[in-house]
């Protein structure tokens, strides 16, 4: 799957994902107003809203990108309805020819994670027959637990060519509580970032692994040690934008053949017109606004390449 | 909610939670070749299966247990209907009198988490309405991202009176991989360990703190050293039984006043009737063999306090 990624991404020159984590506040009034007369202030009433958002957005933009990530906390705050339109916006991207990184971070003990691993990137077996229920492309995977948590991702990755980008060190102010205190005058992070190359060693595209990492944008000194350990390793970089990323904090996520990285921007893009500085777009052209947001991010980040 | 459920271990005299956990092959095949007919080897049949087998479990045990402590992940894989099933078990756990914990093991960055949080144990809002989706009692959350990635679970805990149980120590074979590495001489999962004390302060029942942690059975040295760095901690125990854990190894998760930890058995107990010691049963009475696991574990458990 890492190929696949790695061929969009060139087909499209940019290395972006856009981050499909919608919340109310960022969908416009009308589409509210609409679905809450339809379905009511029900759960289902919000996720209907934000399909229709999902939909206009990616409507708007998939012709520019070579991926979203969709991030399901914010769809299983809605509960059923909610996920059954996590469900359905993956269903969606894939038939726009996206590539799909479930934004899932989770993790569990062995048999566990095996439970998510079939169920978001595998297939899980009922009696004789085989069925994906998720069928994203790529998840991401939060490695707390260790090898054993991780390895029946690795294992459904091998099976099924999906990827997963595992958690190094996460985009938010408080990540070095934990990843960033020295084991042997090192950081565990980059103990983890070790775990992963291994993880990923059986399980290679052509030049990139299929098990990839997250290193947030808000941290270019680490990004650029990482990038260094782990060559063969796709970083999927969060932070970008809203939390405070810029994309000259982003050249050193990349190797030297302009790979190696793919850019997440969720609020930047989904909300563009919010932003001042795309609000002449106005509330009801906020998909166009939208895909300003993502040429400019193109453009800013070929900018450094 | 960490007094309401210290009052139902008193009451039923018994420091344990049953794991629903449920995977097919723990499902008796007079109940898989019903609900296939019916559905078919779909997500569906799996989904429909899972709830008749789990309601015979509830129904058989809940009169002698204070909590059970469904596994999503074991849902999830069945995608849609699965987590339907999921809903449908939280409910019908609650209508019992249960206190639910849902092992969702969730965490991630701040507004991410929140939406975890108020989707999983607080309400979203919807317009001028809040509603409560999945509705548990207590979840696991994965503690990796730092304090910012865990607050947003403890400020709801505050407002809807709800509790978390925050991993520190899991119970899998490699669990010691990133968790036991040595910080300053102490294993990293101290240092979790003073941050869930932390978090707890201002979330406190009337002796014990609504966010609790989790230590598997499995670690017995490092259960007994984390009890007492953390005594007005609740300790949720996975690993007893199929893991290995036994009730000699838990004496010292407890506090003095018998209280303190609450251990949990899933396999053990959900899927008693092909354990040789209860084949006796038969398939078609697996309930009443995982009733008879349930006596015998709050025997052993007991035994030891």
């Amino acid at each position: 799957m890492i190929d696949t990624l790695i061929q969009k991404i060139k087909e499209k020159n940019a290395p972006v994902v856009v981050g499909l984590d919608p919340t109310l506040k960022f969908v416009p009034e009308m589409i509210k107003k609409e679905n809450f007369e339809e379905y009511g202030e029900t759960l289902l009433g919000a996720a209907e809203a934000i399909w229709l958002f999902n939909k206009e957005i990616i409507d708007a933009t998939y012709d520019l990108i070579p991926a979203v990530k969709p991030q399901i906390a914010m769809y299983e705050q809605f509960g059923l309805p909610g996920l059954e339109v996590f469900q359905r916006t993956v269903d969606y991207c894939k038939e726009k020819g996206l590539v799909v990184i479930g934004d899932i971070k989770r993790g569990d003990i062995g048999s566990t994670s095996e439970a998510y691993a079939v169920g978001h990137i595998g297939k899980v077996q009922i009696g004789n027959t085989s069925i994906a229920a998720f069928d994203e492309d790529f998840v991401t995977v939060n490695p707390y637990l260790g090898t054993d948590g991780v390895k029946p991702f690795v294992d459904v990755c091998k099976k099924e060519k999906k990827g997963i980008f595992v958690l190094v060190k996460t985009s938010n102010p408080s990540s070095g509580e934990f990843q960033d205190q020295k084991v042997d005058g090192k950081p565990l992070y980059e103990l983890v970032a070790e775990k992963v190359v291994e993880w990923g060693k059986d399980c290679m595209g052509s030049t990139y692994s299929n098990v990839g990492c997250v290193i947030g944008a808000t941290y270019p000194e680490q990004g650029k040690t990482l990038r260094k350990l782990m060559k063969n390793t796709y970083i999927l970089v969060p932070g970008y934008g809203a939390q405070g990323g810029t994309a000259k904090d982003l050249k050193d996520y990349f190797n030297e053949d302009g790979l190696g990285a793919i850019v997440n921007s969720s609020r930047g893009i989904i909300a563009a017109y919010q932003n001042e500085k795309y609000r002449n777009f106005g509330e009801e052209h906020f998909a166009e606004a939208s895909r300003k947001a993502v040429e400019d991010m193109i453009a800013d980040i070929r900018s450094v390449l």
